[in-house]
């Protein structure tokens, strides 16, 4: 029963099981205080330690500059869709959205409700295989703002790196799905937002990095919760907070640190993908889904020659030990998700199953 | 490290021991999955038992009527405080807000950002220290809602049964601080909400309890996410929800049904604020915040003769094993949180120390 399976789920996803571990004791009586972590006051000392150095972590593994803010937020990305817009889409202005995927249209049409947008790309006709050129991005004249999602999940794209923007406009980013699994100029951002399910801790959890003038420009009769300068001023304790959402993430943080920080997990997760990329390419049995250069290093999506085939690659696959593979249900076919905190054993049991699968139905 | 200490916080607060003991198995590997409870996907066949369980316990638990609709949400009492009037207080209409503390006076004020409201009653004259009698509200002329704070944490005060209200008119509650801590007539409410941290479950949790037809008054020009009828057209699983958190909620609700159901909950809660009062009424050294008709079982606040005996009195508690007993900072003075998770044997002791306390130094 202590035995655990390879997980490929897309999100909620695996987590590191060190940080299990840990969660399991502190779940109990942390640091010795004879009280578990989800039963501290958030007002209290040791929850005090909790959130300042989840916070301090955050900025150390990503060298989160001194001018941005870090809040530990509630709602998934699925409520920053609304906050962006309400708090940075001034009337009048306009802000410009870079849609390449199912995440990217939910996020503009939230927007849509509040102010005006332009998309400045659309992938919709790729059926979201690409990442755009820079030559086919149009920005509108001088957006408020610029949004992208930079990893999508459904068909397992990603971008390689941030757009050119118009000089002086902020960009928002959804990155959700591969916060912190690579080195990240946060510079180049004026505000990040990822649900923490895929790389950083449980679902419910949110993580906002934002350049702190941006915490400024909400109207001031938003209710509070949805203004950032809210968060700002109460450092994420304007009301009680997901106080395990904000321990798990810290911890995770940590583990992160400890394993060599960003560019360890980034080498780590380009050998994890290349492992099934490669056995994609070196068949005539599998295809990729997503152009190879806007490949994702978080969500390999592949096809097998059948829908027959590809139902009983799955459920086959689930027999194994090997769970979460099937694709997304307006994809289809196969989706193996291999986040931080997916082991790289898990990955190399995958290649070889498929291979071996691959050699029975090929 | 494994022992566990008496915890009298008034929240996040004091949860059920077996329910932390199953949650520490489930982490790693529950049900014999092989995956842990936060690593599963909120659309697979796992989790949806999971929340399928934990609103069908709710719904046994409190006997909720098959017209109304239990949601899991997030974003605590403060984001309902501004999802309440979003969706509830048209254009034109008036809010009506019983203001028994600091909790109804952030409800109000989110209120007014969106619409017209009404104080029926303004306790602050009196110090929160009184619920108010039938004579001392005045509704305005057809209210959309009346809103109302059932418990409150901060002075001790708590509503014995629901005021009487104008034909018609649904009845709003904030029930963070007393949900299922006594049996509750659901269909006299419209809309119940409750941050789960004091008697349900985890902080960042929030179940809402709410009459089906009352989901469909939203403006379609709010954010999806802050639109009850979303959550009810998806059963919560509109975006990623809090999964681990709907998972404990329902352990909890499990374990209200295994100690007998509300009413026993309440004879178990009643005896437990009875030992207190007993002490407090008893002394001529403590005295009690609250009006003795107005009193909660959930919050003893109670006075010492000075402040430095106060001050005295919480250092040597917290020594002696007995934590979290420190008055909100706006109230001074000591108070016990005792929710339904907080066993009688740590009452017991409170008590007795209480009493050594007084006998020392009265």
């Amino acid at each position: 029963m202590s035995e655990r399976i390879h997980n490929f789920g897309a999100g909620p996803g695996v987590l590191p099981e060190p940080v299990l571990r840990q969660a399991q004791q502190d779940l109990w009586n942390i640091g010795g205080s004879g009280i578990g972590i989800m039963e501290h006051s958030h007002r209290g000392k040791l929850f005090d330690r909790v959130i300042h150095e989840a916070e301090a972590l955050c900025r150390e593994v990503g060298g989160v500059p001194d001018n941005y803010k870090v809040l530990f937020l509630q709602g998934g990305a699925s409520l920053q869709f609304a906050m962006v817009p309400m708090n940075l889409l001034a009337q009048g202005r306009t802000a410009d959205y870079l849609v390449t995927g199912v995440w990217s249209q939910k996020a503009l049409k939230e927007a849509k409700l509040v102010g005006q947008t332009h998309v400045a790309f659309d992938g919709a006709e790729n059926k979201f295989t690409r990442i755009p050129e820079a030559g086919q991005i149009r920005y509108s004249d001088n957006p408020v703002y610029v949004h992208l999602t930079t990893n999508n999940t459904i068909y397992g794209t990603q971008w390689r790196s941030e757009p050119d923007l118009p000089a002086g406009v902020p960009l928002v980013a959804d990155t959700s799905s591969d916060m912190y699994s690579r080195p990240i100029d946060i510079s180049r951002y004026g505000l990040i937002y990822a649900g923490a399910q895929k790389n950083l801790g449980p679902s419910g959890a949110v993580l906002v990095i934002m350049r702190e003038d941006l915490a400024d420009l909400a109207p001031n009769t938003l209710p509070a919760m949805l203004q950032y300068r809210t968060h700002v001023a109460e450092g994420s304790l304007y009301n009680t907070p997901n106080t395990w959402g904000i321990y798990f993430t810290g911890q995770v943080f940590k583990w992160i640190r400890d394993q060599g920080g960003l560019a360890a997990m980034a080498t780590r997760n380009e050998a994890k993908a290349r492992l099934l990329y490669d056995v994609i390419d070196g068949s005539g049995f599998y295809r990729g889904v997503a152009d190879p250069g806007s490949r994702s290093l978080m969500n390999v999506c592949f096809r097998g020659p059948t829908e027959e085939l590809e139902a009983k690659f799955c459920s086959e696959a689930t027999r194994a030990g090997l769970d979460g593979l099937k694709g997304h249900r307006s994809a289809g076919g196969m989706r193996a998700s291999i986040y931080n905190a997916c082991p790289l054993a898990s990955v190399e049991a995958l290649a070889a199953f498929m291979k071996e699968f691959e050699r029975v139905n090929g």
